[in-house]
């Protein structure tokens, strides 16, 4: 199965809410499945917009609970690692699609440059010409496909 | 979704393999998914027998490369953590079964004894009370759900 | 510089504090760098004993936090990683002397086997006959020496 | 003892192992312990200027093997974490001094501003206001002490 990453704050406008619960649901419809941090913010209205699509949704948790998990993931990974879990949400995705987003996000995005890992950005940091931007949520999802199976 | 983890080492006795894919099977029989290190051994045979009965499994891998999960693995977990991802095996489990097994899973036993784990033992490591002996897969699968839902 | 691990629980006997001690301000003769977990009970003891004998001590600590390393730590390495910083400690060794200890020190233990570590047991379990078992501080520190340089 | 960090890639321009060498020769001579990452380029550079210096280095190593540490760290960490021992270079240490530096740098610098570090860039990732831009070594050393004594 296709794994595809949504990376992005526990708090969130509700602009990035309503971009990624439609990236989401993009993303089920295409019968990836949706990896994330398994938080709230982003993580969350992806996973819901992911779940709603009749999608399935990894939790790759911060924290040494299960219940720390939206209710929207399916797979609740429980790391115990704080912030040393983002890098396997980066390595667990083919592609990472990063919408807004504050340090934490910046530090998937590097990490994910570094791996040389598709990143595509939406309203997120814009610190480097290989995080691709773009301006929807359908753009997200056609982009960091066309990257993986390039 | 519940989540129940099977621990044992990548190579086995092809009675550990027949274990294993027994408990993968009733496992998958009773809704739970199956988490396991990714790779051969007890981890294949339990993947494959959960597999093959219509469930779903996790493999968190130790390395960097999600082609080393064996082909029975849905959910690749990419760490890139070496043997510290045997932790999250463990974290990200309800209840362990361990069959087998080498000093990795005896780390991974002594970790979920740590958090108060229940853990059930088919022909494993025979060194703490708590560790609950039992002969049969059909009695692994029915202690750990027992000693979760207690 | 020679790195050897202390291993046990932040909990110990009297007995094992003292153990801990004679280990920590022997290995400082030697010229050895103690490496622990950087907590209490026999982590601090024997820090304590290599700090009053002129020696060198590293802490690998779980938490978040620099202050949670007792008074005898040197080099503090705040992980944020809980128990994966066990792999971090046996790794970071040359040679591991476990002093008592509960499942912690077993998952230590474990990954020390697994990493084909020398491992030096004082009153600790006694699981694996290549655990080297012996009856003093003096013993403890001679055969992790003697170990490494076989 | 004081812990500050030195972040950049293990391949750098001579200007940067030139800065490099000198905010190492300075950090020792204030006496605090230089944290890196232990690999070649800036982190090389540093220690050899904070042990050239009668300072004293910490590596903390991505990899499993020890001698993957440059010849001028005195305290190796092994961790087998691959890039997530960045992680733990940011958490060792209580101000950041970047030179340089590409992706792996950037993400290093980010988990810093997210844990609310002070960090100090020369010729480095300008893309946030927090990170304080400097000219030369002296200032960077200057900066990061003040920020800590805040």
């Amino acid at each position: 199965m296709l794994q595809i990453g949504i990376i992005g704050a526990a708090e969130c406008s509700a602009e990035g809410a309503a971009l990624a619960y439609e990236v989401g649901t993009l993303l089920a419809q295409q019968g990836a499945v949706l990896v994330c941090g398994g938080l709230s913010g982003v993580m969350e209205s992806a996973a819901r917009g992911a779940k709603e699509a009749g999608g399935s949704t990894v939790g790759i948790l911060p924290g040494v609970e299960v219940r720390e998990a939206n209710p929207y993931i399916d797979i609740k990974i429980v790391t115990g690692l704080s912030h040393a879990r983002n890098i396997l949400v980066v390595r667990s995705s083919e592609a990472l699609i990063a919408i807004e987003g504050g340090y934490g996000t910046l530090s998937e995005i590097a990490i994910a440059l570094k791996l040389g890992k598709p990143v595509v950005g939406l309203n997120t940091w814009n610190v480097d010409p290989n995080i691709i931007q773009v301006k929807t949520a359908a753009e997200a999802v056609a982009k960091a496909l066309i990257m993986i199976h390039r």
